[in-house]
């Protein structure tokens, strides 16, 4: 069976990730979504262990200390990780975990885990950006602010990563994180290319010279 | 405007490569296929300057050393080779540029252009590549037994490629083909990555901070 990996989506907040994110999973049944855990508090439209598992500092720190987490951060004065149980088990089902981490986050990933795939997604404008932290109304003035501070910095390190899609519509931006997703999956590195090839060869491919005269 | 690439797709005759390639070339405008040379016979339904320029091997060899292939060589004692102004033109328009040429070829070209993407197409197996080439009738038997041999050589080099893909049904294979080239030109290293920020961040990002009491 072919190994899944881990693909990490980044991106200022607000640029999309989770609606994005929603479309592919919803096509893909072979992409599973890592759900961090966090210290922030929960908003309206959110569940546990769906969008979040909701901890508080003691537990994030006790488990920072047991090494339970793949990477982790402190973002806005909150804690934010990614559990390591559930990525091992997925990617040994030949699953492809995706996962929606900050920038630090996916540098922590890429050096325990080289072969990772890091995807920034960029939102169309600064102001659409600013329009869409606006319109969900849970965070206050002061960290709005602080997000778009943020943003400026962001856009900057997405550099660092392999892919970049504009979110400039969402279907759009979500088919092309699909096409990453297939591409990824033909890696010539990612496949058991030997055994592709052995498959393929079979019993025909080391008889066929001595059924030669069989077949003409 | 963001830059084109070269895609090479090679894989043992009787793989599928055109059929693979025409199902592309239908759907995506912006691909465009690079028609090589060669020396071979024509064959009943190949179109001169569509499927491939027929030379005589005295024009082959001169167009050699004036330099006008990317790459070129002599397989089952024929040469093949890619022009190379068509290629410079097409990247020059942004457009991907897809080369149907051998393992040797593939070489050459990584060499002059290592960003170029290289593309292994596998056939499901070596009965139904030998059927394949049965079926043309176009090559005598000692010529199909040659291609044959030659294919479970060109298996082994698969590993040197980029990507795979098994070409078990035409279309699926094409979706891969395409989500590859969808990918690619997503990657960071592709995309004028600073100029894009620059759009993004425009005017408001510098002017921000400045406008903040009058968006109060």
């Amino acid at each position: 069976m072919q190994r899944g990996f881990l693909l990490i989506l980044s991106g200022p907040s607000g640029a999309g990730k989770n609606t994005v994110l929603d479309a592919v999973l919803k096509r893909c049944p072979d992409v599973v979504y890592s759900v961090s855990a966090t210290t922030r508090p929960r908003r309206p439209m959110e569940v546990e262990g769906r969008d979040y598992f909701f901890l508080t500092r003691e537990e994030f720190e006790s488990r920072i200390a047991a090494g339970e987490f793949l990477e982790w951060a402190e973002f806005c004065g909150n804690y934010y990780g990614t559990p390591l149980t559930f990525v091992h088990e997925s990617l040994a089902r030949g699953e492809v975990v995706v996962m929606d981490i900050d920038i630090q986050g996916a540098r922590q990933v890429r050096e325990k885990m080289p072969e990772a795939i890091l995807v920034f997604l960029l939102p169309p404008t600064m102001a659409e950006l600013e329009k869409r932290l606006r319109g969900r109304s849970s965070d206050s003035n002061a960290a709005i602010e602080r997000r778009l501070e943020t943003a400026l910095e962001e856009l900057k390190a997405g550099v660092e990563y392999d892919y970049v899609i504009l979110n400039d519509e969402v279907e759009r931006a979500a088919a092309k994180l699909e096409a990453i997703i297939t591409a990824e999956r033909c890696r010539v590195g990612r496949s058991e290319y030997f055994q592709l090839v052995k498959d393929i060869v079979g019993e025909q491919g080391v008889m066929r010279q001595d059924d030669e005269s069989a077949a003409h």
